[in-house]
């Protein structure tokens, strides 16, 4: 089983967009220096998450990305199923089915048992994801992370945010997107 | 996230290698027929169970696979990392790291929070594979499958098992593996 390399940038650029200020924007150019990443393999992994509702992209000369909520109601499966898709990891191909005598599809209305088994970790799994919020992340940074480490990235979101010309506190946010 | 399909025909083929009788073994050939699958593409995955442990290989003209252990000391985990390996779904690449800022070694001696949260579902998701035996498997297909479907499996085993010479009251499995 494995996850792409997209959950991982994925997450960790979600979680500095919550550091942001109001409704402030972050290019994606920057997104993808904080950590060493390619802007154009950057790009694909943000537009997974715009499509999700998870960002938003702005355009313009102050454009780039925002979270499209607050970090408190994005959790870790959200951002795992943008990036990887919502089908489950073990995906039933009926091989029971396939087998030297027939049967006619009465005899398998009742789930595959394996199958069964399989979802239902999947289950445990997807609940053990949802009970991580993207705040949490945020807060266990803020709280544990090098202070060297926490200075860095507080002095990269403040040089590279891009505040927008609407008051978030009276404007509700755009949700316009690329 | 995504399971090679190996995984569905690594534990179809262990269910059933559960039901034949003693020491019996039955040949890859058989197995393959089973779920009309490629002998060739079910070779690898039943090798890999044999590197596991959970299945032997017998060689020779009685030869074939059987259950390396009873059917109640294994698991739908163990069978999920013989298949798709040990490590982790989530790969931390410590992108952490890679920011126009570089600190030394001793900024990161904390685990990353994101990847303590992702191996925290993925434990999860090991322990609910590991709850289910594959005993359980077996049985809940015994009591709740369909009879035609129950039958063909039983005609089948009975057909293409092979009873090995020694006595499995008396002797040890062998252990032998190809």
């Amino acid at each position: 089983m494995k996850l792409g390399e997209g959950v991982e940038a994925a997450i960790h650029c979600a979680a500095t967009l919550a550091s942001v200020e109001g409704n402030s924007t972050m290019p994606g150019a920057a997104l993808a220096e904080s950590f060493g990443l390619s802007p154009s393999y950057l790009l694909k992994h943000l537009n997974m998450l715009t499509a999700a509702r998870i960002l938003e992209s702005v355009p313009g000369p102050a454009g780039g990305y925002r979270l499209a909520k607050p970090a408190e109601r994005i959790t870790l499966l959200d951002i795992v199923l943008a990036i990887e898709g919502r089908e489950p990891a073990f995906r039933c191909g009926e091989i029971r089915r396939n087998g030297p005598v027939k049967l006619d599809a009465s005899a398998y209305v009742k789930p595959c048992g394996i199958n069964a088994a399989m979802l239902k970790a999947e289950r445990a799994y997807r609940a053990a994801l949802a009970e991580t919020r993207l705040s949490d992340i945020v807060a266990t940074y803020q709280a544990e992370g090098d202070p060297r480490s926490l200075a860095a990235s507080c002095a990269f979101v403040e040089r590279h945010q891009r505040p927008q010309k609407s008051d978030p506190n009276s404007q509700p946010r755009e949700r316009t997107r690329q």
